[in-house]
């Protein structure tokens, strides 16, 4: 079923397929979270239905703002979203692996890099392959190794990658950004409260950025 | 100059030499974050003035605990506190050099690995090499690598490492933990208030743990 939202945002709206992903909370908060230079050019992996450069386009001073995104249904309605925003000047949505999307748009030549990726392992739980629900929570079609790496062959020297994900997965995303020289610089945890563990965690990683900086914050939900 | 502190605790004592590095808070934390099965063998290393094993003697039901402590003036202090609280069946103090000990001690006989290790990395500030506070403090007679390293050669398959750092060190710890076959299991940043950054991070891996099961707690200090 096809319904829009209202993003309660500079009067931007989404439509979402409810036979689809679709965005939560999360997607919010890692826009939120989310900074650049004036004029800079950002490349969103894992784009969906495009919620991220959706809402990236009215919260920063980006020039060009690309969505990648893997599955052909959802990249269509991704373009749809951009259009009913008028917003074609600003995103543009390539549908396209993102393993393989940086010999397309090019090495080292975006400032930001950001990613709402599958939170799941892959070989976890019981997955159908087909259905893109499935795509988009399970790590079926990229993992978070892929995701890391494509941001560091996407990424200009110093250039950031902003990244949400579930706790459980921090030494995992912290082993495989080092390894690619993304360095975590600031990691913000978000819990309902102060007495309940927390249920996601921000991450901004800085390409070619030197070690032993790591910012931890924790930040409780209103 | 020589004080005796009342450490609050079972009636135990503590002997601290003003001009070595004494005590804090961290100590305390650490003791209080270690559990471990009845009859366990332990070992303390960068163990120091011997605070964390005479904590540990009254809080957990370990066996025997092995301090390591390299400077020989320190481990003569740590075995004086030992033989204060008449704890010599109890605690062994061995002064040796980390890096070396698991050749004395044997390989893979340990069920818990401790350590509130140096905070600093070794090129970072002035430091002065013959001092013993600096020696404390700073990663100049073991890094972070070494200290884990020598964990995962102490302990037996599945045996715990408790430690507590500094949470910018965090990514070095998780990187040098997983290279060494350690992994992550329970973080927890504690911090003075809700809005305040954390002061300190304390650690529970477990050496050949399977991955991804990181549990993230965040502790207010009362």
């Amino acid at each position: 079923m096809r319904r829009i939202d209202d993003l309660d945002l500079n009067g931007l709206k989404l439509i979402q397929e409810t036979d689809m992903f679709c965005f939560g909370i999360d997607a919010v908060m890692l826009a939120n979270f989310v900074h650049c230079k004036e004029d800079a050019k950002v490349v969103d992996l894992c784009t969906g239905n495009g919620i991220i450069p959706v809402l990236l386009s009215a919260k920063i001073p980006a020039k060009k703002i690309i969505g990648v995104e893997i599955q052909e249904e959802v990249a269509k309605l991704a373009k749809e979203n951009v259009e009913m925003n008028n917003l074609q000047e600003k995103i543009e949505i390539l549908n396209e692996d993102l393993k393989n999307v940086f010999n397309i748009l090019g090495k080292s030549k975006f400032d930001v890099v950001t990613c709402n990726p599958p939170y799941r392992t892959g070989g976890c739980g019981v997955v159908n392959e087909a259905d893109t629900k499935a795509i988009a929570r399970h790590e079926i079609l990229c993992s978070l190794n892929d995701v890391i790496y494509s941001s560091a062959m996407l990424l200009k020297p110093l250039g950031k990658l902003f990244m949400i994900h579930r706790p459980d997965r921090l030494c995992d995303i912290m082993c495989a950004m080092r390894e690619n020289k993304i360095e975590p610089k600031i990691v913000q945890f978000v819990q309902p409260d102060i007495n309940t563990k927390p249920t996601h965690v921000l991450i901004e990683g800085v390409y070619g950025g030197n070690k032993h900086m790591t910012v931890i914050e924790t930040k409780i939900l209103e």
